[in-house]
């Protein structure tokens, strides 16, 4: 099992073309998981940005064709190198074709507290009260082998969908740990804002729900534990949904915060 | 007073090269307006995405030197072509500089009802009883030319900072129309989606927060008559400021959502 610094390496070729070793550990079904992906092209940035902007603030990614777990190059370009702030392009290409494409700023991360926040942290039973998501979950469909690596433990209400009764409010909320102990990070992080299962499982909508773009702010370093991470659905209609996620640490402080528009099949 | 249409016209060059002229119209205090700007973008990727694809669903513009209202080029560059979506990066360059780069995706909106919706629209007061905002506000500093193009009516809650007493929720909302009259569409409601003044005035925070990052989404087509928006932040820390804004049209369906990342100077 690749804990996450070793799955999202990449080895520099020079003029900022990486190579990277896609760890199908990181997977949903048989799909890399899109915020993994997100964190490989994220760490390539990190190595091409200035060592005064060392954390990735913020990302987009467009998904245009599944990459596979196997040998891919990225290539980033410095679009701007500021005084607060570096701005990159990075694409993730395989057997000579582009599969994502991302725009990235990276900066200086501190754990200092907001200097005023609108938002309260999701609140969430104890870890043990909770649901431990399993990479074999009986009636799934398909095996999602990312739950070996992530430990994510759903509060109660957000798992009726495993016995036919969702909460029908759209809300997928948990507990996330990485597996191997590791603490959190701001590329980890990635991990936890793209969720498994999708809201829409919640609405008793069941199936893929395969990401056309994300995007995703890191606020601040998280503190050591668990993050809770709440997920929730604005709207499905037209074959699409968003999802809008939030991270806090153990402690309660906005780690970062996330949309994503996905393709959905809506019952007829 | 250049219209939006005319405003954001480009010409193509050929080759998904196209040739824009930047109006002053659209401006706040000397920047011209970010979601006019990504409206430009989004007018010359509507051109080059295939005929069964022809509005814009989702833009991410990632903004790094500020534009001047002079000629531009457009550079358009389909990413994937599939069924249901078309994937494209379009560039705004001037005097040969890369000035912002956008991930875009083209779709097919409807007028359609949502199948699940978990948002109810912003409660606002009518618009008669909401305060039009003048583009030369007493105080604040510095014209806003963009206020003679779009009427923009704010609920008189979130006016009390311009009698300094803001009330410390981080949102501004309102009634908003094109003020030659025409209806809105899925590019010039990207000009809604990022409101003047930004959420930080209704916390006593002002001066200029530009946008680094901007997100939108647009979910379906504006039915006739004002639009209702409402910007929110939701944490203001480490000189960054997310806000989130939401379009409603006059019969309550939700048009468009959008997230943006911007730099804030922070009281100390």
């Amino acid at each position: 099992m690749a804990n996450f610094l070793t799955a999202t390496a990449v080895e520099s070729r020079g003029d900022a073309r990486f190579e990277a070793e896609l760890d199908p550990q990181w997977s949903v079904g048989s799909r890399l998981h899109g915020g993994y992906l997100l964190a490989v092209l994220g760490r390539a940035a990190g190595l091409a940005a200035p060592d005064e902007h060392p954390h990735l603030t913020s990302i987009t990614g467009t998904f245009l064709t599944p990459p596979e777990p196997a040998q891919a190059q990225v290539a980033v370009e410095v679009l701007r190198a500021g005084r607060g702030v570096t701005q990159l392009r990075a694409q993730l290409i395989q057997q000579g074709a582009l599969r994502m494409e991302a725009l990235i700023s990276q900066g200086r991360l501190t754990e200092d507290d907001a200097w005023w926040s609108g938002l309260e942290p999701v609140k969430l039973p104890p870890e043990a009260d909770c649901v431990l998501v399993p990479p074999a979950a009986p009636g799934a469909g398909f095996p999602v082998p990312l739950m070996d690596v992530i430990e994510q433990r759903l509060d109660p209400s957000s798992v009726g969908f495993t016995v036919g009764d969702p909460s029908r409010r759209g809300v997928i909320a948990g507990w996330q740990r990485l597996a191997d102990g590791s603490a959190w990070d701001p590329l980890s992080v990635l991990v936890a804002l793209d969720p498994v299962p999708p809201a829409s499982y919640d609405l008793g909508v069941r199936g893929w729900a395969p990401t056309l773009s994300l995007t995703a702010y890191i606020r601040r370093l998280p503190g050591p534990g668990p993050l809770r991470v709440r997920l929730a659905a604005t709207e499905l209609a037209g074959d699409r949904m968003d999802e809008v996620a939030h991270a806090w640490d153990a402690d309660g402080r906005l780690i970062a915060q996330a949309t994503q528009l996905a393709a959905v099949r809506l019952p007829t």
